[in-house]
This record gives C-alpha cells, structure tokens and sequence, in this order.
C-alpha cells in the first residue's frame, strides 16, 4: 500500500512511470539487457535520450534557439556554472526570495558583482517581490520561480531590463504550467520535484549564449561541451533521463501543460480554500505569490503542529513537515501528487478540526 | 531472457540487485515510499547512506583516516576537481596510459604544471609503465588503474615519490581485487562498470588533505563541502547509491574482495588461456598488464571482426565491439559478469573458429 507521499523533493512520481520502470530495470525494451546496464552509446539509451528531447521540445514548445541538456550536480551546480560561464567580473541582478535564492548568489557573487533588485526578506519571504530596482546593465536577471521553504511561487516572470535576459531556477514548478520558454535566456531544473529521480538537472538555454561561455574552464564545467556531445560527453546519469522521458511522455498523454496547470491549479485551491476556512489552520504565504507546488501552512496553536503532523502519517498522509528552517507543515503537491492525496489530506484536516 | 551483457559501461549488475530494486522502486522497505520518492533527509535514505558507507569501509578495509564521498559528474569531473582542490599552481605527475589518462591530464594543466613520468604511448598503449621519471617534487601522482580501451591494468600501484600522494582513477577496477587504500590519497571511479548505475562517483580521500583543498572555489566543488555534509550538501543521486550499497552488499555476501579476486581472475584466464591458443584471434594488450576488466582481442584476419561481432550478438553475446578508436573486439567482464557467460563466450569462439 502506497502513501500519499506529500515530500519537497525528492518527491513523488506518477504510478505509472515506475510500474514501467520496474520492468525496464531487468529487460529494456526486449533487449535483453536492463536500462540501468545499457551502455549510453547504444541505440536503446540514445534513442530514448533522442526521444526525450524531442517530447519536451514538444511539451513546452521550446524554441529551435534553444538546446535542451541533461547535466548532474543538482541546481546546486548551477549556481556557479552560470556565472561561471557568463558573468566574467560584469554584474547580474538577482531577486531574492528566500534559501535558494541566497545560495545562487553567494555562488554568483565568486564571478562578478551582485545586485539584488528586490527581495522578500523583510517580510519572512511570504511573497514574492513584484517591483524590481534593477541595475543599469546587468548580463542577465535571475530568479526562483517557485520557493519550496517559502511556499511561494512567482505566477508570471518578472521583466528584465532591455539588454538582459532571463535566468531560472524552475526546479520546484518546471512543466507545471504553461511556460513562454523565448522570455529565458536559461531555465535549470534539478528533477528530483517534478521531473523524474535526484541526479540529473534539465537545462534549456539559448544556443547563442551558449558560444559566449567563459573558454578557460574545466571542459565538463563549459556548456558548450555538452552542447557539442549532446549531454553525452561523458557518461550522463542515463536512468534519470529515463525517468524523465517517461514523466514527460506522462504528462503529454495526460494533456501537457494546459492540463496539468489546471490540475495543478485544483488541487492547490482544494488545499487553500479549507486552509482559509480553518479555525485551526492558516497558511503563510501571501495571497498572489501562493505556490501551487508546496503549499506551507501552521496551526495557530503551534502546540499542535507536532501531533498532526504525526497523526497524519498514521493515516498515509507522509512527510507534511515543514521545512526545518521555519517549522509548520508543508503540502508538496508536485505534477504527479494526485487529487485524491489531496481530497484525502483535505478531510483527514476537516476531522483533526473536529469538523466532522 | 538476459543477454550476456559485454558493455564497457554502463555495464552488467548482479540479477539479485536488480530484483531487488524493482521492489524497491514500488515500494521502498515497507514504507509506502518508492526509493526515487524517499526525501535524502528522511530516515529510509539516511539509513541506505549510513550502511553502504560503513560496507564499504568493511569490504576494502578503508582506514578511519579516511572519507568516504558520493559526487556527481562521473570521473570526468574528479579529472579537474582533483587539481582544482590540491594543485594550486604546483607539479603534479600523471602516469599516460591511453584516452582516459590524456583527459585528466588536460584539466589538471589548467591548474598547475603536469610532468609524465612515463607513457604507453610508443607502443599504442598496450602495455603500463613500470619505470616512472618523477619531478623532483610532486604535489600527488595520478595513474588510471584500469584501462578500458586499451584493454591494460596496473597490477601494482606504482610507488609515488617521498612526500607525494597517489591519486587514482579506478572506475573500470575499483573492489575487483583486494586494495590496500593507506598506499593512496584518493581513490575515485565513476560507478556504472563495477559499482552501480552511471550518474554517481565514489570518492576516497584522506581526511588531512580535505582541508588542505583551495578555498576560493564554488561551494559544490570543494570536497570539504561533501565531507562536512556527508554527500548531502545538496540532493545526491539517491537510487544510485542505494543500488551501489545492493552491490557492496552483493560482494561482501559473496566473499569479498579476496572471493572477487579469484572469480575474476579465473573468468579473465578463461578468455585469455583460449584467446592465446586460437589460431584465429590474438589478444592485444602485452602479458604483465593484460586487464582482469576488459579483455581486447582482435581477429588475425581483421575482415572477420564485423562477422564475429554480429554472430556473437545472435547467440546473446552482445556488445562485443571494441572501442571505435582503437576497433577489434573487447569483452568487459566486471565484476557482475558471469562465469557463464565467460564460458559460452570462448564456446562461441571456438565454434566461429571451426574448431568444433
């Protein structure tokens, strides 16, 4: 018996995917050999790497000026080869909107200067900022779409100065929603929340940007190597791949990113709306910057936080804390956590309240 | 049905692992979780970490002296993080033993002087140097133990000079053999030919020179940084060190490192004993470094390679061709390979032969 795995990342993954995966594991694709043991130069791996690309090509309909990379390191790794590749001593605005944020600017903050335009510090980072005093020629502005700690989520890009393009740490919402790929110059996405496994992070950026990437790098850490060697200049993390390409193929028979969005949408109004109905129960984030992904809320008597939280996970509704930094509970509710997790999570709320 | 799977890489897994990791992709140890949807903070993946580091310490006998890291960006990213950390403008000395070798070489000479002590290259690599040209100061010695192309294998570590460190690359022979670690620095090997799927890298390195490790690098590519977080600074490749541990696990069930030894010394005679007394084939790495991991060997008569390589595949012998730079047949005999498969192997050649 499943729970309703309600985890920050890595997170849960649609039914399917891993029902298909389990056989995958001893014969891929009857050839006699297991995806795990494939080598990544033989037809199996490289069709499904081919396959992979041309179906988020699809999904999010990415532009031909862009290339789509399956790179390792986490999102973590691309806090510094960004600016490593592009920032060579200039200066790039980095809005502020909590852990993550933070983290890719001490990182960025190695290669050049950084401005923060704007930031949701002085309120506990419960929303996200929507006025921005950028810098008077920044290379490029970069954001968190969606803060997991937080519980907020950005519901369209801010604006970059005419000259700058757009950068994005899209690990906790990518291809939840509909998305206007030609507004970036570079979207990265550790997969671990919405996309597939821990250990491959999905990088679409703009082909000619890639040419103008430092040279004076380690190879693996320029993005024009894995450009030229399609993501296969040495061994890429070929079960992750895997994995995404089947939760990419999930979600465009499922009805891509029109559908998702909206089911996305459902789910999170289910949560929210009781949540503001509560005696009990109120969430953190501010309304207009509420994340549809992780959907953070407290008891107003913090004394009880502990024992629903428990009592919770007797009932199959896992991993509801909060993060550890700021405490209270936490509905990650990703691509593949379904309704019913949530109609479950909703009522099991209804009886702790005495509602019922 | 299995095909006798030859691949240099990602390579063969025990079958054990793999039955056991498509239960676990279901559901991970009873806890209503898969293992790709475990949190790497929750107790499930906290505990698969804990004891594969501390079987690992157990089947190679790993000094307390010593880290045991899982990082990402296979060798290929120890090939410049390792001068990064340790060379700070100083000589280090890399042994060439072919393609992998040259490659390290080339990211080391971005952060200091490289001196090669000696070189396979005169005679294409087909056997290793025993006699070393030293600097006269050495920061670390670094050879690659096992060569997967060329078919070569240091059968002793070569002795660093007084006040240097060995560092290897073992990716194609780590816990094939018994390893005294105390004779190293560090130790590391990409996991998806004797350890584990591709995406993830085993590090062993000597605590004291964690910290002597440049400061003034991103945060992701100090090794201090995975020390102090114990591989979890930001989310690591979660199922790959899980099936890594299944096969750590596999080996100490098995016997060991002394058991493995013998098991692939005695599948590694098998193929050479008859390879040397065929009239239509010839092995070409010279006795004294011949690989126990990937036995080369080509047809005296090379127009008959194409036709060997397509009959073998149709009897499930599969991947059976050499590396493209260098052509003929190679046959990678990892650990995981079976003896079986060894025997059914010479059986075929003997038949293609006309010998039965």
């Amino acid at each position: 018996m499943r729970s309703f795995n309600f985890s920050a990342g890595p997170a849960i993954l649609p039914e399917s995917v891993i029902k298909n995966a389990q056989q995958m594991l001893w014969d891929a694709k009857d050839s006699g050999i297991g995806i795990l043991e494939h080598s990544h130069r033989g037809k199996v791996f490289v069709d499904i790497l081919a396959e992979t690309k041309a179906n988020i090509r699809t999904l999010a309909s990415v532009p031909d000026e862009y290339e789509i990379l399956f790179l390792q390191g986490g999102a973590s790794s691309q806090f510094f080869m960004l600016p490593m590749n592009f920032l060579k001593g200039g200066t790039a605005d980095y809005i502020n909107t909590g852990t993550w944020s933070k983290k890719a600017i001490k990182e960025a903050q190695k290669f050049g200067t950084v401005n923060v335009p704007s930031t949701g510090e002085h309120n506990g980072f419960t929303e996200v900022p929507t006025k921005h005093k950028f810098s008077s020629n920044p290379v490029y502005v970069h954001f968190t779409s969606n803060n997991t700690i937080a519980g907020t989520e950005f519901h369209a890009e801010p604006e970059a100065p005419s000259g700058a393009w757009l950068a994005c740490d899209a690990s906790s919402d990518i291809f939840s929603r509909k998305i206007d790929i030609s507004k970036y110059g570079m979207v990265y996405a550790g997969a671990q929340k919405n996309l597939g496994p821990s250990g491959v992070t999905l990088v679409i950026i703009r082909k000619d940007l890639v040419e103008t990437g430092a040279e004076d790098l380690p190879t693996m850490l320029q993005y024009r190597t894995h450009v030229a060697k399609d993501s296969a200049f040495n061994t890429p993390p070929t079960f992750g791949i895997y994995i995404i390409g089947e939760v990419v193929k999930w979600l465009l028979s499922s009805g891509g990113l029109t559908h998702i969005e909206s089911y996305n949408k459902n789910k999170a109004d289910l949560l929210y709306n009781y949540v503001d109905s509560s005696d009990l129960f109120y969430g953190t984030a501010k309304e207009g910057s509420r994340s549809l992904m992780n959907v953070c809320f407290r008891c107003k008597d913090e004394t009880k936080e502990a024992e629903f939280i428990a009592a919770a996970a007797k009932e199959g509704l896992v991993n509801l804390k909060g993060h550890r930094s700021v405490g209270g509970m936490r509905a990650s509710i990703y691509n593949a956590f379904p309704v019913a997790g949530v109609e479950a999570l909703v009522a099991f709320m209804k009886k702790f309240e005495g509602r019922v």
